[in-house]
């Protein structure tokens, strides 16, 4: 029997635990869970026979070393940043550890000794990272295999609500990381286009912005992710003259949300004395030049020609011209934005969540004919629980699990799923699921 | 005799080592001198009888701890950042200091220790801050004194080019730190004005100017500081409705520099790959949206009504849609810019520089009668070393030393020069060197 330790049993555990459990009698597996809430835990894991539900604390260190001792996969849902006491003990005990987290500087560190121990550190195993890692590099070593060159390559990625949940103005609704959201591109976007690189502040970051056809879904906006140049290594194709990652949203939302970029409203850098004295509009006019029109005019205003007749219905549609008090006492602009939000782009119980991701190459054959291919992927959530987010980020984490268990991925130390030996057997799991990528081929 | 250290020899501290010298025979004072360059220390000491010119290391803990041991007065010229182990060395050995740098969190942190030491940490003792605080509480605490309220209290500086200098489009040079002028306004300027909080982020800081006029010396671009609110703690005037801090350039900058904080030319946050192999033209082309046009087109149509003829003029005379080559290699976009404009703004050997601070008061009087004050102040440098950035920086210090070894200061710890004992013989001692603020009265 072997033993898989799951940390963090928070909404996009839900369909990873479901898949180890379905799993567990067949692959003679016990799955512990731990969370520091023992319902969420009892809740996902539903009184399975192969599953032991604990309260885990990821600061008590006797706790974190005895419960990866005795797993043999362990399997990280942590926020990013406190993933890395788990991945020193997974060394120190040659445990193997998957997360869908980017590889920070301090893990790919690590890189040499996990190798010395015979284990893998396996990350970027999710949906952006991760499906977006293992569909690209299929495409993209299907070329190089053909002779081919890639020219160009886009890729866009967007947690989205389902049409059919799509009910607010925004076309918006959280089904990951709210403060994710909010903070979303601050910095500069750097990629490079026709062999030159390109920077793009985070104040026009939603203002410049590519549209995207997805053939039967329709149209979404995509602004630039903030670092597109260090996939170009990754994926083998360090002289690609085009190269650009991207965010997607429903149209219209990048142009609305630009007047909260433009306020100012989504700094996370400094306090709003005593934020809870004050209400929404009382807040928008603390941003606003003086002056004696009302709140909704000095906006219009101030905005120009930034912002049209349907940005504004969405600004307005939140409550921010209403004098209704600010809920967070003292609290940053970008906090008091996201708690409005939480409020505003619930996912109700009936809702479902949508993912899309589409890649765009533009390569040159053998022989020289140009060529483009369109790779897409619409995936649907089934409820609230097994959302589509859930079941992107978490079965690629358990497929990917199953493999390291079963002996079949060779790779050591720090690993993510750009390999033919990871990729292929992943894709071709997801796809028994409906994680299938549409292509699409023109000259 | 009393020995005084000056750390660091550079541009700022020549009025100040000049005073020092000057006084140093009839307050019996030796001065010491150091730097990392002895040849600067030299210039400014000049062979005088009371100067010992050293070669100082502020990493060199032995030499630090010996020189400030056999001192009674330390003066730190050095970078903000760079006080603290100088400041823990004269609490360690009972020495005095003085600063024309802010008061740090670890700097406030030491008030209790320096009190028990029974020694002076005198910070924000130069021009901006320094003059600003000892001119304004001599302003504030009269009206109070006379049973006045102060309803609103405006305070502006800046570092500029005088007029018979100035010669280029911009009417900048720098007089002070060039790194500082490119990174300036970077966050959220915070200030309150009739009693609301107001929040101005960088990314339309340089749009949002005030003007400011000097009477005989004309208009001024007025941009608001990032901090203004917590001054009204300082200056005892907590409940004031309107108050603003901000940095004068003259007219017509701000429109200009507009146009590199749009571009993001101004962050500091990332490395251009290989920028050394770029021409400024090329780096500009990185920021813009594509298209077919040269690059001067393609910023006219970015910026919009945004930017003028004269600003464009500013953006031109630069040189940067010029096929030259950057000089720095894989530079952030804000070392790139400081690199450029050390060049074009340089202070030239016959060049002068000027000082204008102004500072706009209104309150009512006691009898309820509504007053308005202003007080104005412009200092022209003698030349390229005794500027008048250099006296304003410098004087204030070597007065403040001097008052503090003579012993007529009793404040102890953590002082700023806000208070009746320091404040009155300061302005009185600054006005000999033709310091002196104008008054204007008005209803």
């Amino acid at each position: 029997m072997k033993n898989i330790l799951v940390i963090g049993a928070g909404r996009s555990a839900s369909s990873l635990i479901k898949y180890l459990l379905e799993h567990s009698t067949a692959e003679n597996w016990s799955v512990t869970v731990g969370d520091v809430s023992l319902e969420l835990v009892k809740q996902k894991t539903n009184n399975h026979p192969n599953a032991r539900a604990i309260v885990f604390d990821i600061t008590n260190d006797q706790q974190r070393e005895d419960e990866i001792k005795r797993a043999d996969m362990v399997i990280s849902m942590l926020p990013a940043t406190m993933h890395m006491n788990v991945a020193r003990d997974c060394v120190r005990f040659k445990k193997h550890l998957a997360t869908a987290s980017y590889v920070s500087k301090e893990m790919g560190e690590l890189d040499a000794e996990a190798k010395a121990a015979g284990i893998i550190l396996m990350n970027e195993t999710g949906l952006d990272p991760g499906i977006d890692h293992a569909s690209a590099m299929k495409v993209i070593d299907d070329i190089h295999e053909q002779g081919g060159e890639l020219t160009s390559f886009k890729s866009f990625c967007g947690g989205l609500v389902a049409p059919e949940s799509n009910d607010n103005p925004w076309g918006y609704k959280f089904s990951w990381n709210p403060r994710n959201v909010v903070l979303a591109g601050q910095g500069t976007a750097q990629y490079i286009e026709h062999g030159e690189y390109k920077y793009l502040p985070y104040n026009r970051l939603f203002t410049q912005i590519d549209t995207i056809e997805v053939e039967g879904h329709g149209k979404f906006d995509a602004y630039a992710n903030r670092d597109s140049l260090s996939y170009r290594k990754l994926y083998n194709i360090s002289g690609i003259p085009t190269m650009l990652r991207g965010t997607l949203r429903m149209p219209g939302y990048c142009k609305a949300w630009n007047v909260f970029v433009k306020l100012g409203l989504t700094d996370d850098t400094y306090k709003i004395e005593a934020s809870e004295s004050m209400t929404y509009r009382w807040l928008l006019e603390a941003y606003l030049p003086a002056g004696k029109s009302t709140t909704k005019q000095k906006l219009v205003a101030f905005m120009g020609n930034e912002m049209d007749a349907e940005a504004l219905s969405k600004i307005e549609w939140l409550g921010v011209f209403e004098d209704r008090k600010i809920r967070l006492a003292n609290a940053t602009p970008a906090q008091i934005l996201q708690d409005l939000l939480e409020e505003k782009w619930k996912l109700q119980p009936h809702d479902k969540d949508m993912i899309v991701m589409q890649h765009l190459f533009e390569y040159t054959t053998k022989d020289k004919k140009t060529q483009k291919l369109t790779s897409s992927l619409v995936v649907k959530g089934e409820d609230q629980v097994y959302t589509a987010m859930a079941k992107t980020v978490g079965l690629p984490l358990a497929i990917a699990s199953k493999m390291i268990l079963q002996g079949k991925i060779k790779a050591r130390g720090v690993v993510i799923p750009t390999t033919k030996e990871i990729y292929e057997p992943l894709l071709a799991e997801l796809e028994t699921f409906g994680i299938v990528f549409e292509e699409k081929r023109a000259n």
